[in-house]
């Protein structure tokens, strides 16, 4: 298949999935909380795990129909989170639109995020009548994980300590651990061998990695109008990513100074866009945008390599054509 | 047995249940998390839920062992509700002791009650290996609908049209549900057949309500030793409760003008003291808490009365038993 072709079998996908979204939601009172929830899950956005957990499912010799599902859960726990965390990090827009606790209040939002988390178990649970636990085992998993992960994210944000090993560690948690259970929990529905399961687990890791990284990095390379917020958030707010925290340990002087401030959150009173062109130009000079990408570009090709086990498919060549759409976008 | 007996019967479960919640508890990090975790779960209280789910269980021949691990989800499942109410509801004091919230913060409330819910899920689908879904399907519906009263009882505050029928819609899903699920867990757990669970679900829906309206009678009626809190927050915060619409529709002149005032939040500037008082006061003179105390029975018995189709036993003595310690209680 050729870019086109793959293009056309993600949107396709994709609509699968919105379609299935739509009649797994939730037709509870009162209307705000009702409201809310069809925002979250109507919002768009990539499907990252539900496509990854489908297209796992069908790489294992599965169909994408037995998988929907369970990919609508992990897609309704992923939202869960963020709605949540947009709450704990008191964010105002997400995906170009108002955060659920902007758009209604914080009382709504902590509901929504309960309520996507109780849909994402009634779908979950609701997939192969005959024996959902193994699954519902693997989201719990991750479900707990994803919760320390933030935890530590918040955390972090009040240390002054944080090491480039703590960063991976908080998010291999955070983010890593719920794309791993997509395209576990896809090759388990497939039915694949648990060479597969664990090829698909691993394929799902190295990518989480990917994924996140390119997400700080992004932060700083992409537009306003590609992350649908402004530009170098990460750095107004001290956040220690790998960026900052690879900065920090190799700048000195003068930069290594305002780096500093920006990790203690005490940066002096320049103007936003200037703090973050100052900033960004620090990371450009010490070859740690560089440094990013090259890491970005390491874990994909692990993630992809995993893919060798599992029999070569037109699924398993939208698994990798995937991973690297993912790390080439530009949002 | 005698009330000595039943009562040495269920401190011993009790505490059967408090030492496997510990084993079951996290163990993850960072530690504030995990301290706010232990915190909640530590806290006693009556473990009503888990209680009735052991005791349901026995009643239709299984043994309390096979159900701890159940009783702990629904224990741990109820916890999260509290906490994440008390954020909602700005509540400084839980038990005696400051909320989750107030000890810590509202960011790490947050995450205790979602890791709580994990761990309700992890240790429900970790019971009987062989097949856990249908008890992970029923818990999952009583969460979501747990989540729709709690959204109906923050619109209710907002809203100056709320029936006596309203009420009884919101709390059948606030507290009666989860109730209903334990006792209906319980009796799947134990193998009971159809009809079986059907009574003690029917057991533990009618036990749920007149639990609910107690809760409110108590707010008026017992010391604030008793509760752990002041008296009557209901009535400073213009809670609709059954006490306080019932008086609100059977009150005239200045009395109905007074309620008015604490149903839509605009109490005149009155003493905390002389407020409860007074609003107490016209309870008593519209015979308000005798109606509650006469519900309060007649719910009891009906729940009592489902008891009838299962065999007798000591677990089926207890659940009467329970049934009127809980109507009975004075916190």
């Amino acid at each position: 298949m050729d870019d086109a072709a793959f293009r056309r079998r993600y949107a396709a996908l994709r609509a699968l999935l919105n379609r299935r979204s739509r009649s797994l939601g939730w037709r509870g009172e009162p209307k705000d909380l009702r409201d809310g929830c069809s925002y979250v899950l109507g919002a768009g956005g990539k499907r990252v795990r539900s496509v990854l957990l489908v297209l796992s499912c069908e790489a294992v010799g599965g169909s994408a129909a037995e998988a929907l599902d369970a990919g609508f859960a992990v897609e309704a726990l992923h939202n869960f989170t963020l709605v949540h965390d947009d709450i704990m990090d008191h964010a105002s827009s997400r995906r170009g639109r108002p955060t659920v606790h902007m758009r209604w209040d914080t009382n709504t939002a902590l509901l929504v995020g309960d309520v996507l988390l109780g849909l994402a178990y009634r779908s979950l649970l609701g997939t192969r009548p005959g024996s959902p636990g193994p699954l519902a085992r693997l989201m719990t998993g991750a479900l707990l994980d994803v919760c320390e992960g933030q935890a530590l994210d918040m955390e972090y944000e009040r240390r002054n300590d944080v090491t480039i090993a703590d960063y991976f560690r908080m998010i291999e948690k955070k983010t890593g651990r719920l794309i791993a259970a997509a395209t576990e929990m896809g090759a388990v529905i497939g039915g694949g061998t648990p060479a597969q399961v664990r090829a698909l687990k691993g394929f799902g890791q190295h990518l989480g990695l990917a994924f996140q990284l390119q997400d700080d990095l992004l932060d700083v390379v992409a537009s306003e109008h590609e992350l649908g917020k402004p530009v170098g958030g990460d750095i107004v707010e001290g956040k220690k990513t790998f960026l900052l925290l690879t900065a920090a340990a190799r700048a000195r002087g003068k930069d290594r100074s305002l780096l500093g401030h920006v990790l203690r959150g005490t940066a002096p009173g320049m103007k936003r866009t200037v703090l973050v062109n100052h900033v960004t130009e620090i990371y450009r000079r010490h070859g740690v945008l560089e440094d990013a990408q090259h890491r970005i570009l390491r874990e994909t090709r692990s993630a992809v390599r995993m893919l060798g086990t599992i029999p070569p498919s037109e699924a398993s060549a939208m698994l990798a054509w995937f991973a690297g759409a993912l790390v080439h976008r530009a949002s």
